[in-house]
């Protein structure tokens, strides 16, 4: 960790300012060039608030050396995370084609496209219970019921289930889920991270709209801190000024998490692009990203689509899909 | 509510869109153009999800003409919300300075602030017991016993106190909160807020860093459908590509969600910018702008000002802050 | 166009208004809802300055039904534009790879550097002799010198060059050049793009860092309401939150721009991550989300790599790069 | 300037870079970390490349120290620079208020609404007669036609007058302005600014949409390295995600950039917002954070208001807000 002071800090403040660091563990180094005092901070800073630092009168800026997150960090674990659930396999080369409903609606449809997707090839069935919605007066998911459903569509399809948690409370009707999935806006709902740290369950862990890839992995550390090292990172698109795409799906996100995590990296377009029609083209774009699976919207009956979300796929777009995923994939072995 | 419809659409998915609509208690005027047919649709829309019409294969888009929230909308309400607090009164051309630490530290450090911000002018005192930190390195807040020192703090000065809450489990301890703050990154952890939409004290909702003006008047609208209708907004900045402020402090949020809800408006300077440097013209900018209060970090001892955020005044400095923006007002009414 | 009017607009008021759009030659429809009235423009509104209709004191929103560009506009003329150049076709199903260093250093460099590319299936060089540079103290190219050492390595390879006009006054240096590229800076020097609308070569528009995908169109309408059809659209990347890639690569733009539009739609994934580990992923997912063409950087003397941009390739990397871009495109076909 | 090296960086590939950079006439300290080496670059870094630097195979990540901007910059020039033209001062203190129409469009508007502007205690008019719009068909300014009638207006009222350049063959026509404007979308057309830092007028610089501080300033770097000292930078509002407004005024950036520069800052609170109801809140605001001036569209004929900007003031709306403008002055002084 590097800090830049200003001009004309005094002996005394500089002072001051070693020893603070020293009684934090730290090894201080002082350069002086023609304009500016520049200090190099040696040993664990990931335990230093950068924000403190910054903060102070003499200080003009802070630079990391050391990215803060240590636990994700593929400077200290190089081998790629596996994350493992009976059925499924996501990382170090194995990938997880993750479908189904946005939300969970009846035994018939959860059931029906659990079906589906599985002859289509997904080994993760997906269904919202609870949902965070922007407006009250929207549907809110059928809750405890809806992960009941779930659990039997398990049952009768052997697939293994995710589904979104909103707050601590729910954690108890979690215990036939396979993975948790953490919706990007509780991305920084630090509590739910620490809770979920001290489970024994896979978490799903989904970007926030405005969130860089360093609080996302700041976000797995939370988890990973915790005791709980199966952390799952999802792009699912991000909030630029571009409208007519609902977000910005940011592909260069694959690699670039890849390199910086050993943890396995999915992509939902369905969400990022809002529009079922693009789910296709970012799907395979994932693909030859380097994306370590796919999460993607399928709803059962296009009869009365009016009920789906709009990005959702019907089984038969989504075979289609899955089929040159597969493809895809196989290329590029 | 505006929809257009895709080229090429037959009368049979006409008839289907219209009779669905019609089930919703929605009146649908149908007007065929060149290229394309519109729809319009009068009755309660806040009730549409709009994200189910926008995802339908024969909508090519979506506008709403009446915003989907209700109780927080001026149109409906015409008349400013007042917020009253024992010694505190927020809205209707009563102004507001809050101020205070980061986070409550110790006894003394605290009553002495409060003292301190008190005799500036300050009528609410601030201070977070549970903080929200992007690191699980950082330091958490002394949570339930910051609460308590908060609470001697109150007593002592008579200040009435905002505190921030982080999830569900934890409303119990505000009894003895005044304002109950929920943070920007809480801002649409809908679980929390129609929680708080059950309670009876004022809460304080700050705008999340890549939200909107009308998600955060939905998330009001979470609160107030609940029953609660002493909701206080908060500007404290967005965030954008700009990198020499932490976020982007957008003031003109100030007399847009005044023209657009009858709720009252703060400011917080210090988080906006992360830099002490840049609160002062900050202040005076968003009380020019018409801010119904401001919200201030004020820390008592410069000489342990490594322990302070970065953009915490000094009560000096606050106190000349605080002289310049009541001379303001004075010369804006 | 759709103009949802204020509350309490008096009849005098949208007489006035009707009259000032009839006189346009807008029809007009009316419909009265219980809050508000809407107007219908139907008619050319493309040639309606939304900007005016919006600033009007009675108005509250303005939303276009049809899209303001015309030319461009894939509903008005559904075929794909092909773009073709001695040696080179773009779009309709043909695929260009266009490569070659950022800026033009020497015979020897650009030479060397064509023969490569040439060799791994580049079918277009591309190379910078003006260079839009942040500071005035970074080197700004060769100019003219530049273009003509490109001359000579078209001449010695057979491949047709593409290189930057960064103002009017160099046009008549670009004879020999058969496709012109306004970079992402200039996409909005619409006295620029009117004078390109007068030439009779292809244009390569890159997408501006912060522009719209509609406004990429609109300026490709300016090109092409001057008479020039062959435009070329170039998504390379766009500016975001995000620090840890330079801009992100906006994926969704590929199918998204071939919806709208019947133009070509290439992707630079050099410029838009800044890292050339990032360019062979991102390359794949352009291809895979259906991109008619790639622009990637090459630099041919990794001994002296310190003159690169840090996006470059080495010719060996190209190669490889180029290789998986062909097999891909064979199993996507 | 600092720079990080990767991980296993090679003794040969570290002297190859040290030779690199002293030949630059560098002085080079290296420090080595437990897992990185640190350099630290020494001397006039502002002509380092640091896009080169960040490029390099071995490098991971770069940081500038010193900014890159040297005229511009307040540390190399403290005082405050002042601009005078001919009726009018701006900075160190004095501050302007430049007012007028969006578009010239006649003798009578003009002089009409400078004479009115004049009255209410503009000190310099604005008017455009170069207009960049973002569609080839929306009206495009009356050119040289309009540089005439402000030339008039000028000698009628002795307002000096401001007005925008759209590129380098228009300079001959611009002998009668007393500032030159380059908007936003031209403030990286670096030819353009190189050859107005060949002329001896003064230029107001718009921040671009999407451009940071630090690149505004970059921008006048260009006019200023040519020999023209004379530059006033705008705040005009960037593009965020936030839609209820045109762009987001970014008010932080009054006092950030009169801390990093000499230079005078102004502030066009009339573009940013895109909404006349705005343009008082957001004016008070700007001159309460320290802005040096102001430039406000105003318009003169209400009856047909449907030409206007939609953010144009009436001349009696203008009366109304440079009175308090004034009257904020006289409190803040």
């Amino acid at each position: 960790m590097i800090a830049v002071l200003k001009q004309g800090v005094s002996q005394a403040q500089l002072d001051h300012l070693k020893d603070w660091l020293s009684s934090r563990g730290l090894d201080v180094h002082i350069s002086n060039g023609q304009y500016q005092t520049v200090i190099g901070l040696i040993g664990d800073t990931s335990r230093v608030d950068i924000d403190l630092l910054q903060g102070l009168d003499i200080v003009e800026s802070v630079t990391r050396i050391i990215e803060p997150f240590k636990s994700a960090n593929r400077k200290f674990h190089p081998d790629d995370t596996i994350i493992e659930v009976p059925g499924a396999t996501i990382g170090g080369g194995h990938f997880a084609l993750i479908a189904g409903p946005c939300s969970v609606e009846s035994a018939e449809q959860i059931t029906a496209v659990a079906q589906a997707v599985k002859a289509s090839g997904a080994s993760i069935l997906r269904g919202g219970a609870f949902k965070p919605r922007t407006s009250p007066y929207d549907f809110q998911g059928l809750g405890v019921d809806g992960l009941e459903l779930l659990a039997h569509a398990k049952e009768s399809t052997g697939l293994p289930i995710i589904t979104e948690i909103m707050n601590l409370s729910q954690l108890p009707y979690f215990e036939n889920v396979d993975i948790i999935q953490v919706g990007a806006r509780n991305m920084q709902n630090f509590d739910l991270l620490k809770e979920l740290g001290h489970t024994g369950k896979p978490v799903l862990l989904k970007r926030g709209l405005a969130n860089t890839m360093k609080e996302l992995l700041m976000s797995a550390e939370y988890i990973m801190s915790g005791g709980n090292e199966q952390v799952i990172l999802c792009e699912r698109g991000i909030r630029t000024f571009e409208t007519y795409t609902r977000n910005t799906l940011d592909l260069s996100a694959v690699p670039m998490l890849k390199e910086l995590s050993h943890l396995p990296v999915v992509v939902d377009p369905s969400h990022a692009t809002g529009l079922a029609r693009l789910v296709e083209p970012m799907a395979l774009a994932a693909v030859a990203a380097g994306a370590d699976g796919l999460m993607i919207e399928v709803h059962n009956d296009p009869a009365h689509a009016l009920c789906d979300g709009p990005q959702s796929l019907t089984p038969e777009q989504f075979d289609r899909v899955a089929g040159k995923v597969f493809k895809l994939r196989e290329v590029l072995a």
